[in-house]
């Protein structure tokens, strides 16, 4: 619905949005203390910035439905995450930093271990260090199958990214991850007669892998998923009339900001990095996406103490990434993962705007402060909108 | 969507419905106090309907976007403004009370200054005063174009409505207005082949107009922009099987009222005449829009100081106006228009329904409090199939 409102509405301004976002941050009660993260982590700096903004909660997807991080983010970036649909290959492929192109083909890859039968006994091959899994890459990087060529990447542990460099490759391809061990790789599949070429053409490269594999036990066997083609999304600087900035450490948070167009900072390993490059960018862009990403980890990890800790750290660089003084500040997660769950999870995310032009609910930050906010219940594609009506970015819609 | 819902579901009873609509009715914090306008004002009688009432918030169009009075109007009557596209002639002509016929073409106007080369020196003629743009007006008003009569009716200061009656208008067409200083008006031009024969008509018009126009720097020239027909949308009454009866003072709220297919009451200069006439209307109608525009104007001003007067006098007549013991009163207004911002906004509307069949929240009437109320979030389309609903008017949906 946005999409054509924001065409005729966006206009320039002089003003400066930060969206930071917490990865993973919202969380569910601890079954000891019944206090969730956010409301066991002290974080002064965090609950200021909430007693000033207005509160909320946002719905990823819709009540529900669990995001994976692309969605999760495109949804944030203001791209109805329902019609924009970025395949898991993609986000590989641009997670490393991969100058995909117009019609290359790329797959999400894991190494795997196969018995001697050919079955899948760990689909993460022992989560080998990712300097053999470079090493393992290497042996495969560059094949040539037919007239398309073929890049594999190494990214963490026994992740790989896939891309097919070819002529009318189609992405309407089943996966050959059987996405369970017990079970062989499956042959890949068209989805549609157009894509028959393309099936014979990747699963003759897992032939020819699986050969050059075969002495590399734990890593004697690939698995192709998610096969997807560039989505062509309208970019995020030309939609919102904004000079964009991404602030992230992980290739993936990097990758999903390159697709939609942002400018991309590269070489932040730390938090701190992330914290210079910010204060150095800051005169060049009008909006900035900030990605602390420990929120997450340690709640995949079900490590509650260690997320609250993350938030703690989080709280102690807010001064400073908030230092720049921001027309609007947007405080909140792609989604939520509670420690309890280890995973990925349904629940609304914590949302907090500050302006010159909320209403601020003078409450601190946490799941359930959020849920009483005057913002509401929000759709993640509508927080943009709403930074950008603040930051005096949208005219007014008929008369 | 629930276009297809009210044909099925609507039904008649003998309850009766006012929706009281407070222009403009959302505000912000003082920087002073940190209280908003409703906050601030003394309201005990819209405190105590507040009280006996559910509460909740409106988005009049989606969160993020400022809705102008014709989209925000829309909305409360229950058509969707994404949907239903008033053009701004058609405003224009109705804010000056014209009788639109189904067939006329209307379009926004302004008295321009032109150099001797034709360049547009200013968009606004000097914002000439009324007196000036109603005699120049008067040059205009009544030109005959081949079978295309032509009315030409001042608005406020450098603003004038122009109507063409004529066979076959098409409102396909680009604007005359360059919309900035520098550049000379441009030729209307059809955007559909149907529409070559308006063009040409338009354009013969505007020749004229510049030879009368020409001694009278600096309004020697006339730009025209949101060429419009009559949106023809369907009749409230028939829509929602009531009786409908509009009760405002400003011509721009009557247009509206008259576009849905409202009954309007003329003459009314004041609120206390408004009050006359809803007590008159009473018997003859079931469902009554009473338009209250003090808290707009003051908002508009800047003056909050006046906002809260203005919410403070709507507050002593609401005994008044709620006295005949509707079934269902709906308190809400059609947009924000926060005294610190000086103009309409984004921000969730205050509402309050009250009926037999509501759940009170027992609070006072505020942003802050509607935010919490048990109605939620609502967008302003589903304000009145809430409001049908709480006065019997709507069957089950399915058995």
């Amino acid at each position: 619905m946005y999409d054509h409102l924001l065409e005729r509405l966006v206009r320039p301004a002089e003003s400066k949005i930060l969206l930071l976002v917490a990865d993973g941050l919202g969380g569910l009660p601890s079954t000891v203390t019944g206090k969730t993260e956010l409301e066991e982590a002290v974080k002064p700096a965090i609950d200021s910035l909430a007693r000033k903004s207005a509160l909320g909660v946002t719905d990823p997807i819709a009540p529900g439905i669990t995001p994976g991080s692309g969605p999760a983010h495109l949804g944030l970036f203001g791209y109805d995450p329902l019609r924009w649909v970025i395949g898991r290959g993609i986000l590989s492929a641009l997670g490393i930093g991969f100058a995909v192109e117009a019609d290359d083909l790329t797959a999400r890859g894991n190494y795997a271990t196969l018995d001697s039968a050919g079955v899948v006994t760990d689909r993460r091959a022992g989560r080998i260090p990712t300097e053999v899994n470079q090493e393992i890459s290497s042996l495969l990087d560059g094949m040539v199958v037919g007239d398309t060529r073929v890049f594999v990447r190494a990214e963490k542990e026994h992740r790989v990214a896939v891309i097919f460099r070819g002529k009318g490759l189609s992405d309407a391809l089943t996966d050959s991850d059987p996405q369970a061990a017990g079970q062989r790789p499956r042959e890949v599949k068209p989805l549609e007669p157009a894509a028959q070429e393309s099936a014979r053409m990747v699963n003759a490269f897992l032939v020819e892998a699986d050969k050059r594999l075969k002495a590399r036990r734990p890593a004697n066997g690939i698995l192709l998923r998610g096969f997807a083609k560039h989505p062509s999304l309208p970019p995020f600087p030309s939609r919102y009339g904004m000079r964009a900035c991404a602030i992230a450490s992980y290739p993936m948070y990097k990758g999903l900001a390159r697709l939609v167009g942002m400018d991309v900072i590269d070489g932040l390993e730390s938090v701190e990095a992330e914290v210079e490059a910010l204060a150095k960018a800051w005169p060049a862009y009008d909006f900035f996406y900030f990605h602390f990403k420990k929120t997450d980890s340690r709640g995949e990890d079900g490590d509650f103490a260690g997320k609250v800790k993350a938030i703690e750290e989080l709280d102690r660089w807010l001064p400073e990434i908030t230092k720049h003084e921001p027309d609007v500040v947007v405080l909140t997660g792609d989604h939520s993962t509670p420690s309890v769950l280890k995973m990925h999870s349904w629940h609304p995310v914590p949302l907090a705007i500050r302006s010159r032009y909320v209403i601020p609910d003078g409450l601190d930050f946490s799941e359930r402060s959020c849920a009483r906010g005057n913002l509401g219940r929000v759709r993640a594609v509508e927080v943009m909108p709403l930074a950008m009506a603040n930051a005096g970015r949208l005219e007014k819609y008929g008369a």
